[in-house]
């Protein structure tokens, strides 16, 4: 899409620390890494967001992400990662191309995980009941 | 699998708060959201992490999760919304069955995404280096 960072790489009309790429993805580092090796996967078709990305787009980003994910773990020595997508602003979706997070641990990071709430069990039916509504509707 | 929570939550034998349920995959609120309509959706299938689960039901997973998401959204009235996944105890995980967290955003919510940090191209360009090296193995 015109004037779209991540189309642009893409198309190698910019610059970008590549650790992969194929007929249908690319991946490279994120400038601002959260860790070291924080890596971007992303489509070379444009969508804006997740919530708007193809089914087969997804079944083909997914697989990547996991090969990928495992890749850079070795390749940094990680303990772990987390797999994130951002979807709206809200979210932290900085760029409006769809793309998946790689985030490696390693035991000792200062990276605290979102804590849950202690909820009731009345509310979790509540709120329960007010998705199935939707779902029922969207499937 | 024996003694696994997921595994039982899938067969019926435990309560969980469940929003969807096909032949595949069944989804069901976190009971410690980090917001309200945070979900967890889950393969029937037992996988340890995402790291090892087949591509086949990565591929029913993530279309599952799209559609279950934007459901949420909807109902919750939410902004937006974080999936995430936790490979590994360092990077959260605490069930070791696979599963996909779908973390509804509001517009000011106190949760704040883990900041990038400032690195030279330099530092960069080695860790590029270093990844590409397994990556090549990988494929």
């Amino acid at each position: 899409m015109e004037g779209c960072i991540f189309c642009r790489i893409a198309k190698g009309e910019m610059p970008c620390n590549k650790i992969y790429e194929d007929d249908d993805v690319i991946a490279f580092l994120d400038i601002n890494p959260i860790n070291e090796g924080h890596t971007l996967v992303v489509p070379k078709k444009h969508f804006d967001k997740f919530s708007e990305t193809d089914d087969q787009e997804l079944e083909i980003l997914i697989k990547a992400v996991k090969k990928i994910a495992n890749a850079i773990k070795v390749a940094m020595n990680a303990d772990g990662y987390n797999i994130g997508v951002n979807n709206e602003r809200v979210a932290g979706q900085l760029v409006y191309h769809v793309h998946f997070h790689i985030i490696p641990r390693f035991d000792g990071d200062a990276l605290e995980n979102w804590k849950g709430k202690n909820v009731s069990s009345n509310e979790l039916k509540q709120t329960c009941e007010e998705i199935k509504k939707v779902i029922s509707f969207s499937y």
